[in-house]
């Protein structure tokens, strides 16, 4: 421990971990630190270029706040959190595909009833979303927790809106119960693409490699039901631009949907609208839990 | 770019970089997503272990500010530090070895003549330290820029000091020039083992990993002269505790040094101590700047 060097360093820092009393840390610390070392010594990491490095999770730590998470956009544009979630969720093939997280959900969106607006004032196109949740047997899932969540037409959150504050809370997100025959319905309004947030550290990496920010117009939903692995997904709008160069990775095809464009005339719930508006339709399908499959 | 799975994500993000202008960047950031990626599926993360990554950085981002870098920290407990400062100071075996920088050098530390006691109020033992600043042919460098800095007899950097403000501001850390004989010297105080700050996330990490956070005694030092390679460095005090297990990996044999403990008496400035000091004695040899190796 006296003359470490580049070339011992490494295991110095394991030998280091050696009272561990958590196996799964260890495990994790140790392949970090091996794996954080090569690439430092692979492109032989100037010191400029760490003090550059600091400096960028700096700039990452501070534009993070209780509204803005600058750490998962990063991972996200890195491609981590597609592979995180890739790897987590494999699954048989008739169940509905899982994509990232992203970094707009918030907890204790408002509970809505099945027909209810959740835009909620968010502006955009009328669009009337149903489906139905379903188990791999095609029996329907009842009572399943859906969180959803979009952007408004401007392609932004109710988060990211300059005053977010009570007047902009909860706009176009919202949570559902599926029915007893697992189907379930809202109005919402028309995704359409967005930049990610680009005025910070990440949309500055971005731009410094080439890369344009925006994101295929989708809409994110998380599923949750009893006896059910947990579903985080988007559907996102077939024949939409970005659908092949998503900033974060999360296309999948199984998840690419018809957003169908109406003219004015009667809507799904009844009512007869004035301005074009637009339908989906999509249905879930949920892989049973681990010790579901076990029991 | 539709279908992408935890094979082909790492594929994806490097051609999402094709329009890279800069190829240090790309060479850089090409290198850092496949280690990534490599590490994230050799240890098969799972979700809940990424949600907690991304809480652990955000907790480090929130608790840097202009007195505290926890991602220095972070890269010192981890061994990154010292591998980029190993890799990027191989230089002739006569020189002095760098070491790490750590997060404790302040810009603006006040400039004191020979002499100087720079302690300027911080508590500890005296002493007195001197020294050579010489090249490869043991001819003094004159007029070198000498930064010192270092911890009190409890541990603390000024920074760290509970209300740090003008009145704790620069204490135990000045900036000295060397003479026209490349000789130094100044008054400070006796150099302590310290934990490192270890209140905040790197604290709880080192925890959970079963390290302690301590450091030997130690004085840092950075030396810059015209035509030659910026020296950065710590010299640390034999026989001290922890020389073998420096929680930031930062010991090199070659830079201990004794610290010579003295009775009461004729101290090196001229005056008369009434209490016991010590004496520290080191000289500095500078490695030429690459242009000067080839002028």
């Amino acid at each position: 421990m006296r003359n470490i060097n580049e070339d011992t360093i490494t295991q110095a820092v394991i030998a280091a971990m050696c009272a561990c009393p958590n196996p799964r840390l260890l495990t994790v610390m140790t392949s970090l630190v091996q794996h954080l070392h090569s690439f430092a010594r692979e492109v032989k990491l100037t010191e400029d270029e760490w003090m550059q490095a600091i400096q960028f999770l700096t700039d990452v730590g501070h534009i993070t706040h209780d509204k803005r998470q600058e750490f998962i956009l990063l991972s996200d544009t890195l491609g981590l959190s597609t592979l995180v979630t890739a790897q987590n969720n494999a699954k048989p093939q008739a169940c509905t595909e899982a994509t990232v997280f992203g970094p707009f959900f918030v907890e204790g969106a408002p509970d809505y009833e099945h027909g209810a607006d959740i835009a909620n004032g968010a502006r955009g196109e009328p669009c009337y979303v149903s489906g139905q949740v379903r188990d791999l047997q095609g029996r329907p899932v009842a009572n399943a927790l859906i969180d959803v969540w979009q952007s408004d037409e401007d392609g932004k959150y109710d988060v990211q809106l300059a005053h977010a504050s009570a007047e902009h809370e909860h706009r176009a997100r919202g949570r559902l119960r599926s029915g007893a025959d697992g189907r379930f319905d809202f109005r919402s309004i028309l995704a359409v693409p967005y930049p990610i947030p680009h005025d910070g550290p990440v949309g500055r990496m971005l731009d410094a490699l080439g890369r344009h920010p925006w994101r295929p117009a989708h809409l994110h939903f998380m599923i949750a039901a009893p006896g059910y692995q947990r579903l985080i997904t988007h559907i996102f709008r077939n024949g939409g631009t970005y659908l092949d160069s998503d900033a974060v990775f999360g296309v999948r095809s199984t998840l690419v949907a018809d957003w169908v464009r109406h003219e004015p005339g009667p809507a799904p719930d009844g009512t007869h609208s004035e301005m074009p508006f637009y339908t989906l339709q999509y249905d879930f399908v949920l892989n049973p839990a681990a010790e579901s499959v076990q029991a």
